[in-house]
């Protein structure tokens, strides 16, 4: 494909997309001795003394790590710890260009969950944060859980709630085009992977009662017996009725499919012709969706998003990660828990104002630079009142 | 003391003195999917066909790790792995300056070899070099040793290889103006950890034959149930006359004494008498040394050379690492062999030329930056020679 093929141009001609740079000069011996030895013993020892002032006078405030195993990476699978590192340096460039994060690169060549889990403690304490990128499930979910339990720095597997969150945010805007409710609603989510086994659970908590989700195999319900144990799970809070059979059986009356399927073209006019009224398409899978635009348009889709910035309403959880972390350091969250990420869901849909709503803008582009502060000022807020925050002040975030 | 509260006035106003800076930028919806997803894609699928290209087409190539369990941070011990940040990040900050290095700051919590050697291992894929520091010994050892045989990047000490190599140019041109041959002198080291023990080892592979290594307990000898397996290898190569005593009956007719013992104002004149004539001073304890350069002089030392950089003759391993790792990342070394080192010693040594040698000027200034390029053409070309380079040309260095 043509843009790969420029990518790689763009990547050849840089050479790495990331450097390290110093803060300070060193124009003379009395620099360097304040910089390094001797001087440096003061701050080492001020620290030793008061670990809080790690936060003052080291960069470790404002610096996470983005780490993955290469297990799960983009479309392409497990392309392993080397080849990962391109998605890792351009999440590093977007959390320094859109909310002023040093994120650095962390790549693994350990694969079992317990060596992630003691790796990523061991390397902790110079980070205030832990955003794991790239990953298959199911150990995706264990690693995340168990890892916030060891840590009292956030940990957030982006694929999981970064999408689920810009969906979700999407989402609640498209209802207010058409006037329906979440809680009357049915949406079938085409994919049981990390996003969407999250975006049931993040649908399911923003008050949806009935949710289908559909693997490979059609639609996941209590008769299937080749389930894994987080198949199984979400049943507990999708597919109340017990359907079964092909996705299409989902889609009759439907009211929003969301495609995360990794399958391109996976849906065909005859399936938006199934569902209900005012059919809500987001066919997510990059970069050739589920359905074009065009064609679920024809179809009689109300309105449909894609992850592509080639047509309007993209959802890309670029829209999410830089505002949460943003808004988690600012107050030294020690988690970004369910409240701070329904903060971000609000804050993301919220930014586009009730007047500009229409079929083609139910969420921001990735190019408004206000998202990331209006989310981080939310995330910071909700951190402070659930009490995970060890600064009680929120700083004064600017944007229009 | 003044310096340790200037240095933390500045810690405090630049709050970190690292950032992660990308190197490009985002402009648009292009850029963004060129960057990140979906074009990364691109740069992704080729390092998983063709591994190598990683050094084309991320920041690998020019990025290490220096990385600490905070275990031995300067002369306060173990501080712990929050309090050696600024030492770390004050490194990471000459490796750019000088060497345009990307060195990344990691503090380990875990602080068992196994576990160290285990988290380094892990982590190593987006490095290509390890930079070890303060780490305590005799751990400092074994963590170099079985690192350097698992893993395909060099791993270097530095508080044991950076002091030795300075320490060794700096007396290899302190006996061209004594006019005394290596092979001839008697080298009294007082210190016996990381970097005294390293300092012996590179004294005898230059061509010294005389070397008396002591501790807080006086001259090491056979004779001394008290040794762990460091000194005790270390008589294989010094002591051989099985002197004993305290360190004053080593000095009797030495020719150098080297302090690297942690203790200030451990020598005295008279300590300085008993040796042989035109005595060469090494007193390199920060930042206060073993004796001063005046009362040295004062006592007959011909030749004095210090840690501080308010004296003549500055010994710091900050001359020495950043050229090491360039040499070693421009043609992809595997490691950093003993003949690597050496050549660094010959680099830095025969940077102060021959007509400007004196008492006075024995080791050039840090804030030279020719050196980092001499050190790094030798160390490159010499990495070739002995085949641990994974490419064959080495870059054209410019310095004066």
């Amino acid at each position: 494909m043509k843009i790969y093929r420029e990518s790689i141009r763009l990547h050849k001609n840089i050479k790495g997309k990331l450097e390290l740079k110093p803060r300070v000069d060193i124009k003379n011996n009395l620099d360097l001795s304040l910089v390094y030895t001797p001087g440096v013993a003061g701050p080492c020892k001020l620290i030793a003394e008061k670990p809080d002032r790690v936060y003052d006078l080291t960069s470790k405030a404002n610096t996470i790590m983005v780490v993955s195993d290469g297990s799960r990476v983009l479309g392409l699978g497990n392309i392993g710890e080397l080849a990962v590192l391109p998605v890792l340096e351009g999440k590093a460039v977007i959390f320094k260009l859109f909310a002023d994060i040093n994120a650095i690169p962390i790549s693994l060549n350990v694969k079992e969950p317990d060596e992630i889990i003691n790796t990523i403690t061991a390397i902790a304490p110079s980070f205030s944060g832990v955003n794991l990128e790239d990953i298959e499930k199911p150990k995706c979910f264990i690693i995340e859980s168990e890892l916030q339990k060891k840590l009292d720095i956030p940990v957030f597997h982006d694929d999981q709630h970064g999408t689920a969150i810009a969906v979700l945010a999407a989402l609640l805007n498209s209802l207010k085009i058409i006037g329906k409710k979440i809680s009357d609603i049915r949406i079938v989510i085409l994919g049981a992977g990390a996003a969407g086994i999250s975006v049931a659970k993040y649908a399911y908590t923003a008050g949806c009662k009935n949710i289908i989700v559909c693997d490979s195999k059609g639609i996941i319900h209590q008769g299937r017996s080749d389930l894994d144990p987080q198949k199984k799970e979400i049943l507990r809070i999708t597919n109340r009725e017990g359907l079964e059979g092909g996705f299409e059986n989902a889609l009759k009356g439907a009211d929003v499919v969301i495609g995360l399927s990794t399958i391109p073209n996976l849906l065909k006019p005859a399936h938006i012709k199934l569902m209900g009224k005012t059919p809500v398409v987001f066919a997510l899978t990059n970069p050739i969706p589920e359905i074009t635009p065009i064609k679920a348009k024809k179809a009689g889709a109300k309105i449909v998003a894609t992850g592509r910035s080639d047509f309007p309403n993209q959802i890309n959880n670029s829209l999410v990660f830089p505002g949460i972390f943003r808004g988690a350091l600012d107050v030294r969250a020690s988690q970004i828990n369910m409240e701070m990420k329904m903060a971000a869901v609000k804050a993301l849909s919220s930014s586009v104002p009730e007047n500009a709503l229409s079929e083609e803008f139910i969420i921001p582009s990735m190019m408004d630079k206000n998202i990331v502060f209006r989310i981080a000022c939310e995330v910071a807020k909700t951190a402070v009142q659930t009490g995970v925050a060890r600064l009680r002040k929120t700083p004064k975030y600017s944007f229009d």
